[in-house]
């Protein structure tokens, strides 16, 4: 019998992608940071995306203020909405939990989620309830809709060959404290899709080991990077980087042309958060291959 | 310390909603069906609604066949949509599962997921996938969009005093089957909110004794039924079919003055389905109260 811990999580969402259908009105289906929808609007689309914390695995219950879990939960989808140039609207809880779970706990966790919704004025309007046996896990899980105006659009499938990759922030070491505080890239995405036309983009869940192969697999490229440049937090090294996961910093790849007006005009608008050029795109088949992965659940 | 099994699932509900703020785009906020949104089209609305099923509450891992699961995630959220008298779009598919899972199960569950969509015409457009850690319950949380023509839309909140109470088809002993293999009453809903000015609707999720009182409060209404008249599956008793859930029927309430011609023409269109008058709303306060609940979250 194969499991799900055999596989990992891309070739558990390949086999499960063979069994679904796509309607006329996708435009961006299953493996992008979200999907995206015509709803027929002149200017502009719907995003989905749907997302989960579990217990012990993305927060741990005893360590974790629940009002910081519940920020990172809604904090995570609104990444995703962001990493496609757009931005949320509309979001649904969904709560999974022990019975024995205390009530204040779950009112900090909600204040959390509402905080950090009100902060990107997205609007928490729903959701669903359910208990777990005691001694399973609690899931927390986020479902939304976002908007993103037509020209703006990215998906991860747009970078080319010579297209520079840079990355937001600084990378690594997230599990002290940041995976829980951080501030989604919103208005660096909105700045970059207004002014730039950008190949290819997504947000850093699971790190740049492995989450750059999806982009360039996603774009038909290979790529190449300099580990140099590579922006390491303080505290970490070159492993952690690239492996640790959860930056929720933004990875998006331009082309060379335009990438040395990028960096010229991000620090008079990001002057606190870094921009990095890392490597670039190639063709298939050539460039780099990480040896190691960043987290992959199921395997990891 | 007070948990959420002290308190049962309204009343967790009724807390958490304290802490959440509406925008006003949403229609209808959190307490209903569906959360109901204006996206500025001009004769529709759109629906919103998220749901789970967890393993050892809503379906057993060793005896349910995973495409019935999967069919029973997905026809429990497009049973919502038709409550509201719409119908179903977009779906996102969140599933947290052991490593120990293996692959074959998570195909049939997606199986029987795509077959429900597809034969509601709604798309499964995305999805997460999680581990759980091994030993935890699985959850498997449905996401989606659905869409309403304003004038059909029906809230839990417009019901009166002296309006008739219906239910669709038979009631209790879903355990037997029917929960893993029932069909959402879109077809009726549909007829219904074409046909007639139904004044609240919701479907039976937890048993006429939860959903009843529930639907009653959203209109400020009491209520009383005739348990005589209560259509109670064979095999069932009475506190079953009111207690049980999961029969995923339509419990409605129109005016006195057109509850004579819906019962006259129900049975030319769903001449296999039973529909049964089961009493009246009434003044807040009058009426009757039930004794025992059907089934609430936490502290069942």
């Amino acid at each position: 019998m194969q499991t799900l811990g055999d596989m990992g999580e891309d070739a558990v969402v390949a086999r499960v992608l063979k069994v679904l259908n796509q309607k006329d009105s996708v435009v961006v289906g299953p493996g992008d940071d979200c999907a995206v929808v015509d709803i027929g609007k002149a200017d502009t689309y719907m995003l989905l995306k749907t997302d989960c914390l579990v217990q012990g695995i993305h927060y741990e219950s005893d360590s974790s203020d629940p009002f910081r879990v519940g920020w990172k939960a809604v904090a995570r989808v609104i990444s995703d909405f962001s990493a496609m140039g757009g931005i949320a609207d509309h979001l649904l809880v969904t709560i999974a939990m022990p019975p024995d779970t205390s009530i204040g706990y779950v009112e900090n966790l909600y204040d959390g989620m509402q905080k950090c919704a009100s902060f990107f004025d997205a609007d928490i309007c729903g959701g669903e309830t359910s208990s777990v046996p005691i001694g399973s896990a609690a899931v927390i899980s986020i479902a939304g809709t976002g908007s993103v105006e037509k020209r703006r659009l990215v998906s991860r499938s747009g970078g080319k060959s010579g297209d520079v990759i840079f990355v937001t922030g600084t990378l690594g070491g997230s599990i002290q404290g940041k995976h829980l505080d951080f501030t989604p890239r919103v208005a660096e995405a909105r700045w970059l899709t207004e002014n730039f036309k950008i190949g290819a983009m997504m947000d850093l869940s699971d790190g740049v080991a492995c989450d750059l192969p999806r982009l360039a697999e996603a774009s038909q490229c290979g790529y190449r990077i300099d580990p140099d440049m590579i922006p390491v937090n303080d505290g970490c090294d070159l492993h952690q980087a690239l492996s640790d996961g959860e930056d929720y910093e933004l990875l998006f790849a331009v082309d060379s042309q335009i990438a040395d007006v990028v960096v010229k005009a991000w620090p008079k608008i990001f002057s606190a958060t870094p921009l990095t050029k890392i490597g670039e795109l190639c063709d298939p088949g050539g460039g780099d291959r990480f040896e190691e992965d960043g987290w992959q659940h199921f395997n990891s």
